[in-house]
């Protein structure tokens, strides 16, 4: 294959093989986003028609304005804004919330983007312990904050739980931990990277004050990419306008808010969310049928003798963490091509997106799979293991 | 022309017309980064190859870390990293830089998203005076210096100047001005969103501490993107790793640079900007060729009688604000169209990019456009005059 220009290679992996990679699936370009992509890659593409009172959420064509309002309306929050990534959001509410010394509580399955954004604005995370299911229950997070609360001699600013954690993909009790943010009055934000854009999220129902998703992640959307919304009682705080005055000039930029840096996801990025969101309104109907699929992927996976499934059971989620120890990992001990020859099986196959190399524990993700994708991919792991006389069930 | 869906419609501006937007011209994609943008559109397209230390710079396939050696040694600087928006390299420093109450000094041209990386830092921004030339000097940058430690009894923190301003497109004195700064000590940050990639910058020359580039307004790249660049003193500090600890689980990200919230810029963005890279490094080259472009056309269209150009002459940049309010706004004023019939006369004439309507002050930018593109823009400014009974020199 020809390279794109020197070292670039032409990236054809979702054309060619079958990814489970356990964080690409959900970002997977809808054609429609393609179309978007290849017709608003210019740098400034969506300026175009960037009239009074200038400002990215407020133009009307393309459709900018109108996808917010309805974005916000699928999302069940008042307002929305577009941003670089999950990361900017908790950036922009961890710097409008926390200042330095302050407690913010996080899950023990926190993302190392939400430690960032809490460090940038000077706070300190606490964790709140897992229960024996390796899940965030609305109990732990109270004796969280009574504990912070007694160490420190203030409550925790802000609560910051993911809907689905990155490294179990286990769903946690954000309903109830919502419940419980509100009896402290300490506002919560909950992370929703690995359900926004998949399956249905409803950030009144939740009782969120801060809805946080991932376009690259779980929306069919370039890179990067995300979205943060809010309530109109915390849009004032988080979405603020600029008020500093040129001392000289006496120049205000009065509509352009402060922890947006005014514009925030111009081009191709904005409109291929824009495009891909009518498919992402359907598809997150079919997330019943995703976890069905993950659920078969797993019985199936589980007749590899010694295959174990670190995950909360039965799956509720496609992101799903696994253990073959006591089966590949056996075998790749003594392989001359160690680790690399489940990588060498697999790929052989025509499947990709495992860790290279990894047999003991590692993550994948059967998202947007085909049943028929699903069976081949069961029974592909099911034949390696045959291949090396590991029983299978 | 059908819509892409909805009410997207296909944007092919750059295809069917000359335009003459002031911010737009320097992010037009070159064809390799169309390429690249098609090929890694998906969302997390740049991390199949991500191994171990986890972090987007450091990933080699594709040749992301010597793209960013490669970038540090273009711009002459220690370090590189790429960002969302120039906007987001200010934000980075100041966060870094500035604590609350601190001054900034900026120039009286600064663009607002400057203004708004020192409020979101809690810094207060001091403008410059400009000069007869509507350009910052060194000597107001020292007189402001003063004027600042007097009234607050301390010096800024950070000077933050524009290489050349996104009003006038004017030159600023920005070698001069590093020299002011070391002698005081106080760290400069040059904003070369308007000059890295269309004409040479050397930081090491310029003597800036920090230089921050936008990837869709100079770098033939898709939005949002964006450089920072820093020396060995500066990158301990603004690249600083993440400190944060679990309190309950220990775990630490140590890797990973709490000002860049991690990784930066995945996807299409940077591919985008990798794959124009070799045509950028060309361009430069050229810069004296546009700018005997914009002067060829400012001496033509101030042919026009009662033309005016507000930004510096001879020009030295593109960019360039023209004023038009003693001819052809004085059509507007009884015209049923207004302002818009010059808008209708350059749209008629394959056209576009002008600020719809506007007919006293507005900003074009020739850059990118061939000679004969330039003759036919001046033949049909002249052309629209003398239609309306303007003299014409």
């Amino acid at each position: 294959m020809k390279n794109i220009m020197g070292k670039i290679e032409v990236r054809a992996i979702e054309e060619l093989f079958i990814n489970i990679n356990p964080i690409q699936p959900g970002g997977r370009l809808s054609p429609e986003a393609m179309k978007a992509v290849i017709a608003y890659g210019d740098g400034y593409s969506t300026c175009d028609w960037c009239r009074k009172p200038f400002r990215l959420d407020k133009i009307r064509k393309p459709p900018i304005e109108e996808f917010h309002d309805e974005l916000a309306k699928f999302l069940g929050m008042d307002q929305v804004r577009v941003v670089p990534g999950a990361r900017r959001g908790f950036q922009a509410v961890a710097n409008s919330l926390v200042e330095k010394g302050d407690s913010v509580i996080v899950s023990s399955l926190a993302h190392y983007t939400e430690f960032l954004s809490v460090e940038a604005a000077g706070g300190v995370v606490k964790e709140i312990p897992l229960d024996e299911n390796n899940v965030v229950t609305a109990e732990n997070t109270a004796r969280k904050i009574e504990q912070v609360r007694q160490e420190t001699g203030a409550l925790p600013k802000l609560i910051m739980i993911d809907h689905f954690d990155y490294m179990l993909g286990n769903e946690h009790d954000i309903y109830e931990i919502a419940k419980v943010a509100k009896d402290y009055d300490i506002p919560f934000l909950c992370n929703g990277a690995y359900s926004i854009g998949l399956m249905p999220v409803n950030g009144k129902e939740i009782g969120a004050d801060f809805l946080v998703g991932s376009g690259h992640k779980s929306f069919a959307s370039p890179a990067p990419s995300g979205i943060l919304a809010t309530t109109q009682e915390w849009a004032d705080k988080v979405f603020r306008t600029t008020q500093m005055v040129g001392d000289l000039t006496k120049r205000r930029f009065g509509i352009k808010e402060v922890e947006m840096m005014g514009c925030t996801l111009m081009g191709a990025n904005l409109i291929g969310m824009m495009a891909s969101f009518p498919t992402v309104r359907e598809r997150v109907k079919n997330w019943d049928e995703e976890v069905k699929k993950i659920n078969y992927f797993s019985e199936e996976f589980l007749k590899i003798e010694k295959n174990k499934i670190l995950s909360e059971m039965p799956r509720k989620h496609t992101l799903t963490k696994v253990d073959t120890t006591g089966s590949f990992d056996k075998i790749a001990r003594t392989h001359k091509r160690r680790g690399f020859f489940f990588s060498d099986e697999l790929k052989e196959r025509r499947i990709v997106g495992e860790f290279a190399g990894a047999t003991r524990a590692w993550k994948l993700n059967t998202y947007g799979l085909t049943w028929a994708q699903i069976e081949y991919l069961t029974q592909a792991l099911q034949d390696i293991a045959r291949k090396y006389g590991i029983n299978v069930a």
